[in-house]
This record gives C-alpha cells, sequence and structure tokens, in this order.
C-alpha cells in the first residue's frame, strides 16, 4: 500500500491535519501517512514548494505527496493531481509543486497532470474553504487504493509555475538570496553547489558581515563562529556553529547574500 | 485493525506522547495511532472538546478516540470509555467528549459509557499524575484488539457534560462569542450555519470593528481585507485574508461578536 | 515489523523528518515510524537523554530508537548503534544514549555497541551535514528488516557516556537541580523518590519561593498554588497546579532546588 505524504500550513494545534487523516483512512485503511510538514508559513507557496522538494525525493515510487498550502481555495484555481516519474502529487494549481518538478525534469522523468474534475473521488459535500478535506484527502485516498489518475479528471498542461530568482554574476563571485531559514537559525540560498562550478569560497558578505570560513561540517569550528557551508540538499548556507545565524545577523528570506571565490 | 486518534495538551518537546505510543504498540501492535493534536492549551477542556469534535467524525467506524485534557487526574474524577455510533471514546470524565458526544446525539446514533474499574485492562503500575499512559493508552489499545467495551468496566449514564454558551438574539441579528483562534488567527464563533435560518449577514460587530464582508471564500476578496464566512465545520468565522484577524483586531477566546442580518 | 522511533532537535518546520521518513520506508516499508520528539533543545544531547530514556522503555521488545541530536556530525564523532536488552539504538556517539543505557544497566540488561562502519547500509551519497537522513535512518531501517547488528561495523565498548550530577545531602534533606522544563512549565529536577528513602517532605525551597504542599497529584490543591510531588518517572517536580510554575518562579534548567524533609 502505498505512502501518503503530508505538506500543509494547517499548524499543529487545530482539528484540519487530524480530519485529512480521517477521510484518508476511510477510503484507504491500509495507507501509510508521513507528515512532512503542517508548519509551512500561512500562505507561503514558495516555502512549502522548496519543502516539498527537499523530502518528496527520499520517497519509494508509488508514494503520493498531498500538499496544501492554499490561499486559492475555493476560487477559480484549479484543482490537480500529477505524476513525477514515479511518484505522485496532489493539490491546488498554484505553483506549489514547482520545484519537485523542475527536479523531476532534471532527472528526465516523465511527467503528466489531470485537472480534477470527477467529483465521484471527492467527499459528498465540498465546502469552499477545506479543500485539503473536500477534495485532495479523498483523491489522494483513491490513488493509493489504485484508481488510475487519468481517471480523476482531464489531462492539462499549463499548470501554474512559480519563477524562483537565481544568483546573478558578479566580479569573482554570485550574488543570491536567502530561501528559508530553519529552525536551527541556519539560512539557506538560492545559490547550488553546482552554481560555483568547483571555485573555492573566500568571503561571504550578509547582513552587513562578512563570513570568512568555508567548511564541510559545523563541527570544525568552535561554538558561535559564523560559518558557510553546502546543506544536505547541496544549498550553499550560512550558519552559525551551535548557534543561531538568522537572529545573530539579523537576516530575512529575501534579503542578499555575495560568495566571493578565491 | 482499527485507527487509535490521540488528542492531548501534552505538547510536543516532551516524552509524554512517546511513552503512551509505546504503551499501545505493547499491546496493540497493528494499531493505526493518528495525532489530531497534542497542543489543546493546557487544561483547557471545551478547546478539547470542539477540536475532537471538529476532526474524529471524519474517521472510520471502529475508530478509537483517545483524548486526555485532565487536570483532574489522580482524583476522584472517573476514568471513561464510551461508544458513540460505531465510533469509541477513551480519556477522564470531565466533559471532554461532549461536542463529540452532542453531534453522534444529534444524528440519533446510540451512545454508552462505561466507567473503567478493571485493572486488569491498565498498566501494572498505575501513578497518580499520568493516566493517559498508564490507563487510557492501554484500555485504547485492548479495544482495538477486540476487547468488548462492556469488560472494561461498569457502566455509567450519568457523565459529566459542559454547558456551551448558545448564540442569544438580538434586533434583526445574533450575539455569539469567539470560542477558537486558529493557526491562522482565524477567529471561529459558536454561531453555526444553522443559526441564521438562511437570513443574509449585512455587517458583523467585533473587536470594536465593523466587518462588511461576507464572502464564500477568501480569495474573492483581497489580501488584508476583514471578511466572515462559514468555516469547514459550519461555524461562523471571522478572518483577515491572508492574514491574522486575532492579532489585528486584538480578539481573544470568550469575547463577544454581533451579526446583524440584511 | 519493528518499530522506529524517532527523537531529534529537527524542529517540526523543514523537511529532515520528513526526508528521513521517505529513508526509512524506502528500505523498511512495512516499518511502524513513531515520533517521540523533534523538539529537543538544538544541541542539548543531556536534554535529548532525558526524554528518550522517560519514554524508550514503554515500546515493545524490538523496537529500534533512532536518535539525532548531533553536533558533531560529519567529524571524528563515531556513528553507533546499540543494543539494550531487547531494545536497539541508532544514532552519533556524543552520550545521547547514556540515560538509556543507565536503565537498562540498572535491570540488569545486556548491552553491546557497534561502531558503524559497513558503507553498504548507508545512502549511497553521504553529506557531511546530516548523517541522520544519509547514515542513521538507512541504519534502522536495515535494522527493522532483520540485519543483525554485528553486521553494521566493528564492536566498541568506550562509548562516550555523559554524566548527570546527582542531588547532595543537607542537614535533613537533599539538594538537587532542575533537569528539564515540561510544556506545561513543570519543573523536573534529578531527585528521585528513592532518594528520599521513604522520607516525608516537608518544604522546598527553589527560585527564591518556598514550596509547602507536597502531593500525590495536581487536582489535591486550587489551580494556582504551588506544589512538589512525584512525576510519571519518579522524579520529583515542582508545579503550578494548573499554571507554569517556570514562568511563576523565574527558573530555569540548572537552577537549585532543595528540599527538606519532616
Amino acid at each position: 500500500m502505498p505512502i501518503i505524504t503530508l505538506t500543509t500550513d494547517f499548524g499543529l494545534k487545530d482539528s484540519h491535519v487530524g480530519a485529512m487523516k480521517g477521510v484518508i483512512w476511510s477510503i484507504a485503511p491500509q495507507a501509510q501517512i508521513a507528515d512532512i510538514t503542517h508548519l509551512i508559513s500561512p500562505q507561503n507557496i514558495p516555502e512549502g514548494a522548496q519543502i516539498l522538494r527537499r523530502a518528496a525525493p527520499f520517497y519509494p515510487p508509488g508514494t503520493i505527496h498531498l500538499a496544501v498550502v492554499d490561499p486559492g481555495v475555493g476560487t477559480e484555481r484549479r484543482p490537480i493531481a500529477g505524476r513525477f516519474g514515479c511518484h505522485y502529487v496532489v493539490g491546488p494549481d498554484n505553483g506549489l509543486f514547482t520545484a519537485l518538478l523542475e527536479y523531476h525534469e532534471s532527472q528526465g522523468n516523465s511527467v503528466e497532470f489531470i485537472h480534477l474534475t470527477d467529483r465521484s473521488y471527492w467527499l459528498p459535500q465540498i465546502t469552499s474553504v477545506f479543500h485539503g478535506r473536500d477534495i485532495f484527502a479523498p483523491v489522494a485516498a483513491h490513488l493509493a487504493n489504485g484508481v488510475p489518475l487519468a481517471s480523476l479528471g482531464e489531462p492539462v498542461a499549463d499548470i501554474v509555475r512559480l519563477t524562483f530568482a537565481k544568483p546573478v554574476p558578479l566580479t569573482n563571485g554570485l550574488r543570491g538570496e536567502v530561501t528559508h531559514i530553519d529552525h536551527f537559525g541556519n539560512l539557506y540560498t538560492n545559490i547550488l553547489r553546482s552554481d560555483l562550478e568547483g571555485k573555492r569560497v573566500r568571503e561571504v558578505h550578509i547582513g552587513g558581515t562578512v563570513v570568512w570560513d568555508f567548511v564541510n561540517t559545523f563541527g570544525e569550528r568552535m561554538p558561535g563562529t559564523l560559518v558557510s557551508l553546502f546543506g544536505s540538499s547541496d544549498h550553499f548556507l550560512v550558519c552559525e556553529v551551535n548557534g543561531n545565524a538568522a537572529q545573530r545577523l539579523g537576516v530575512q528570506v529575501g534579503d542578499d547574500v555575495e560568495v566571493f571565490f578565491e
């Protein structure tokens, strides 16, 4: 029985996530459900896209990734499902799957999308405000039960895609931006290992500070040292060893980071 | 094998929830466990009751809802289990199941309650402070294993019920109160869709502000607009589109809300 | 199929926990995964050790406890797995398992440790910053699949152990320290029930206040009363009934607590 992962901005204190799990198990009692996170910042679609891209590829073939960051719920925005290689996605057509989609495209995997229109796979009563429970959870459960993707609606190709800012070249360097601040206060950027083309980092300018220490891992420096390194998804990170770089530097998502090479 | 749902005020940083899951799986290894929430406000029985009522009905028949918001643990308050239609509940007899019970009664489902007195279904050692682990988790697991409800103790009928405030009529309107503030800062009230008897909302008075826009869903107005609408459980809500109405209006649980009709 | 528990400081808003679950289920699709907590304070190994010791013993034989609080990731600190009686542990060799190990030793259970060196049980690509995903999750999953512990690497005996402060005797009393503040603001100490040798508590000095009421459970006093009692793991606790003792007393982890006997 496939796994269904959940990625939402619903938080952990309300009934929403619990209701979705009840709907899933009412239809697909054997499904395994994995919470990726429910703490995407409210309505923050790009953040949800990034988290999903970093977690979803580690799941086995057949996994169904149900994601709901959905400020347009109940409007004209389409409910969709898709297949990325051997993985499935279900959620709103608002760009939430862009980063995961780009990953699968970069791997040469085939992709397809369905506009969810067959109401026989939805709950009998649909609200205007909670499609996570009323449409996406039952559709994901039916997929887990083996309902073919094509049965769920009409094929579409023109899904919404976000545009992620790319780093820009500087003289002997790159300018990128902070895209995520994690639980530890580590600063993720949109600069990838491949963007450096093997060049060695000399210094990093961020938040009015220069970070001199480029390392392989945190423990190479004393606690409290500012360092840069490549994270576990090959993004360029700025961190404080055993500390919170975001608080220390007063940096926010969207702020500039400049990397200069040796 | 049935599902066991968990609803508590234990939080997510301690060992309590993990210990309960260990106890459950030690007795019923095949049980599926679903966290509804562990972030009920400490000792807030009415909040727990509402969350449970909004999530639990979406689970399949046979599900066991284990809930622990239990300021009276270890005192004379009784440990109970119950059957609401095809669902089971396990927890303290302090009103925590009232809203779910009223829902099942409104559906015409039969209900019964048992005072948990047979210690052979409890852990061998019982503390005075953690019946979630010592009594309720093992009882839920034994129910999942097929132990009949009646075996767990003595039938009782006089369980504790909370009284929830009902909205009161105004001239061409209703006065209710805020009953819950969700993760997004949306303001839930005790006014139900049925209380409006089909009348159309003209304006809403709350937190010293008048909310003019009654909508079907958030995306009908620009971000930052205050709106009212019916939530996914048919409660009347006041929200800020893509924003936090509770913070903006400085409103708390228990504050008044007045709805006037066209 | 065994249960794999997860105890980390990764938080709940990022992709880390979701990625680990994906890795586990890619290798051991039938494993049951239980989150103990992901809110260990960042890099706080002693806190992780205590939480693990309080939750893990309640799991059934064969359970694999995967724990990652790992400031030394990617350095010379060893990745290890171990067997404590009928339970397994997987994680960094930094003392994180000390309290659980001491518990099993006190029960007379045999223990053994393996330095994880056989890379065939790891992910194909290993980062320097996320061994939770790259080494510990796949190793735990292989253990769940029945791979013998001894296959994973080389036996070791000299694992890192934390030293926990013990309470010191006073004239007709004990001085201990606060070791944990739970979700409710209850103050856990390093004083155990057995340390009192049956003596009765007369008064407790903490945070410049004297706590006079020693009780069996919270509900014996009115809300707002400061009380001391034994918690569900037999630790001596200072609590405010239905309140937050840590906030009220301004007490932090490491602060002194003095207990005087009748």
